[in-house]
């Protein structure tokens, strides 16, 4: 990120706000969005709004192109499909105007938004934010389309899926703004999913690296890319609701493990398969061997557990995405017969679910906790996979619910954590 | 228009291909623009296709601006509106590489097409066509959106309706293109109104002059302004159909008058309206206090006849819209007073019919024949008016019909001009 080319004046509070598709999803919606941007801009704050296309925009868009040819090139569809968030900041530009407030709209190309030339999924390396400095410190609200981008040669790119967040993240870190809002249609991030523990709490704050082991084990608040660049840029990141008042979630940078709640949060993947190849030969390289085909694949594989050999065998086992579990079995029992393994097993009713929180790192007894709360509820942990601040385990899927909510009352993630939790979970 | 920088190879036939919004309508319609340009593409030529939003686009977008705002800022409404023909531009380059064709889209901000920054009406500054310039070299086609382009703060401008002609006949300027077609849904430029009089003939060729003539007074096959364009920078221009195969109506530059017709053709507009000051004091400067107030009132007037003077008075009559005759009767009562005329009557059931060609020039006696014609259908001529080529006059509408039949048939313009109609035309 290039260094501030002007310092604007230290009382000016810079926030970033970000919409999504839901959020100005009709002409009712980009209305509701200009009073909130209103309120923020009467408080005094300089504003830049990052919006999506309107929802359904994209797909309507992407349809089209799926008419004409359903391979149709990547830079073309950057050029397609970028026209949706224009669309959003022409309006959200004129229902500010109308409210009085001055406001002025860019494209990502007009920012300029410089990314690599990955049509579909490029990645921001540069924010010219020079321009859009000169409109804040003249009190205009600028408004930025999302998602979109332009490469060195003035090309038109997307950043790929839920890339307005990135947007977002990215314009405040060239910005140094004070705080960047992702609106979005739940009002913050919650120790699990509130569909499976109606107890389930709003976190008022929860760490960067928390908040990436729970994006990335199926909580999809935000993108986790997004969540990256702001631990990377130190943008102090919040999540809330569009449509109802409130805090949100506030993503923090530095926090002492001492204010921190043993685990932040419970997050769960329902579609999972595991697959185990059995009686490898365990010698040097042989894990290579094994994975460099499914790589090949292009197969997603998550947890791999590989056991202690015995008669000088192993056995290795890994989690693949339940879609691919018929492609992944396929491929193993190939691989086992060039190895002269003893055979494959698999299994595609496997659910995943994680305990995450900072807290761990200074506390142990988490672990044994987690076991024991999931023995009681007669639970058969199929594989465990750990990492600094984080335990999955696999069970059987018919058992997540009941897993969820078990552990969600055993770290006491409903109420405030205490003394006697922490205690608790040492002595266990 | 800057010169080009690097001049093409000289055996390299370049063709702009406009498509207006009814040709680009849908995706069959787009594919069928493919398929046409394909065609052009294999006989060896270079193109350069300019393309409008797809036809209901551009309203869409104005509806969703209009439940915001009615009196949205103009800059915003450039951002919104143009990215109708973005899309298009995308869907067209789909098509074209599905066939096989490397296409390549852009933007009026990318191509890059300089204006000045009058929002929803600009005027083209400069084309910077060296990026264009290179594709044709690499025997790419180029597809760009019309209609729009950039200010030099890089702000999206409009060139207003009909702008992607203008686009179009630019680009041929800046690229001194071979030849520049405007495929629209109509196969060519008439002698007249086809539906008015059904023996109406396809011109081959018509002058600039006389097409500007044609254009003003409500031939609507070709904006002014790209016409006027196309007179500047002698851009070889074609208007064809894009529905059906035909070498369509050249616009052409130098063409010595022994060749041309008499007259190339009859416009008529139907919704015009009269008013007459009657009894002004015939002074110097009175004209200006009569249109002075009219043109502050933003009223569009045409034709204007001023009496020989009687008694110290005259009578000065001038044409308006019909739609605004209420506002400049009422106006006109009031100037009236001011002056001490005597009255003001008026008549909203007027047509004007002009017969346009530049053999007028070189042939006296057609004013006569018009008038001859008109008198034998016993038809009242209320206001005359000319031009070096062009003559225009006033009619109750009612005749209207009646009269471009009578002179289409008068003039012989079902079929080729003989030497005995301009006898005949002299001798009148």
């Amino acid at each position: 990120m290039r260094a501030p080319v002007v310092s604007l004046a230290k009382n000016m509070f810079i926030a970033v706000e970000k919409y999504g598709g839901t959020s100005v999803g009709s002409v009712e919606r980009i209305n509701a969005v200009a009073d909130r941007v209103s309120a923020s801009h009467q408080k005094g704050e300089r504003l830049v709004v990052v919006v999506s296309a309107m929802a359904g925009e994209t797909n309507r868009l992407l349809g089209l192109a799926e008419e004409i040819d359903p391979e149709a090139q990547a830079r073309e569809m950057d050029v397609l499909v970028s026209t949706g968030e224009q669309v959003t900041i022409a309006l959200l530009s004129m229902a500010l105007n109308k409210r009085g407030i001055e406001a002025r709209s860019y494209t990502g190309g007009q920012v300029q938004i410089l990314t690599d030339n990955v049509h579909g999924k490029a990645r921001i390396l540069d924010i010219n934010a020079a321009r859009v400095r000169e409109d804040l410190e003249n009190n205009r609200v600028v408004v930025v389309a999302g998602f979109q981008g332009v490469d060195e040669e003035g090309n038109i790119t997307t950043l790929g899926r839920g890339g307005s967040d990135t947007t977002a993240v990215a314009m405040a870190a060239a910005l140094e703004a004070d705080e960047c809002r992702i609106f979005t249609d739940v009002d913050g991030v919650y120790t699990t999913d509130p569909r499976i523990v109606p107890e389930a709490r709003r976190l008022d704050q929860i760490t960067v690296e928390e908040m990436l082991e729970l994006a990335s084990q199926g909580a999809k608040v935000l993108q986790t890319r997004s969540v990256e660049f702001a631990g990377k840029y130190r943008v102090p990141l919040r999540v809330l609701s569009s449509f109802e008042d409130g805090p949100g979630t506030l993503i923090t940078h530095e926090v002492s493990d001492m204010e921190q709640p043993l685990i932040a949060g419970i997050a769960y993947n329902r579609d999972e398969a595991k697959v185990t190849i059995r009686g490898v030969p365990d010698q040097p390289g042989i894990a290579s061997r094994i994975f460099g085909p499914i790589s090949a694949a292009h197969l997603n594989i998550d947890m791999i557990i590989q056991n202690v050999a015995q008669d000088g065998t192993t056995d290795l086992t890994f989690t693949v995405n339940r879609n691919e579990y018929a492609q992944a079995m396929k491929l193993l029992n190939e691989i086992a017969q060039e190895l002269n393994a003893r055979d494959v097993v698999g299994d595609d009713t496997l659910a995943k679910i994680a305990i995450v929180g900072v807290g761990m790192r200074s506390h142990s007894g988490v672990a044994a906790k987690m076991f024991d709360t999931l023995a009681a509820e007669g639970i058969n942990i199929e594989l465990i996979s750990t990492s600094e601040i984080k335990i999955s385990v696999g069970v059987n899927d018919k058992y997540l619910e009941l897993a969820v909510r078990a552990l969600h009352k055993a770290f006491e993630l409903e109420g405030d954590v205490t003394e006697e939790t922490l205690t608790e979970a040492q002595e266990a």
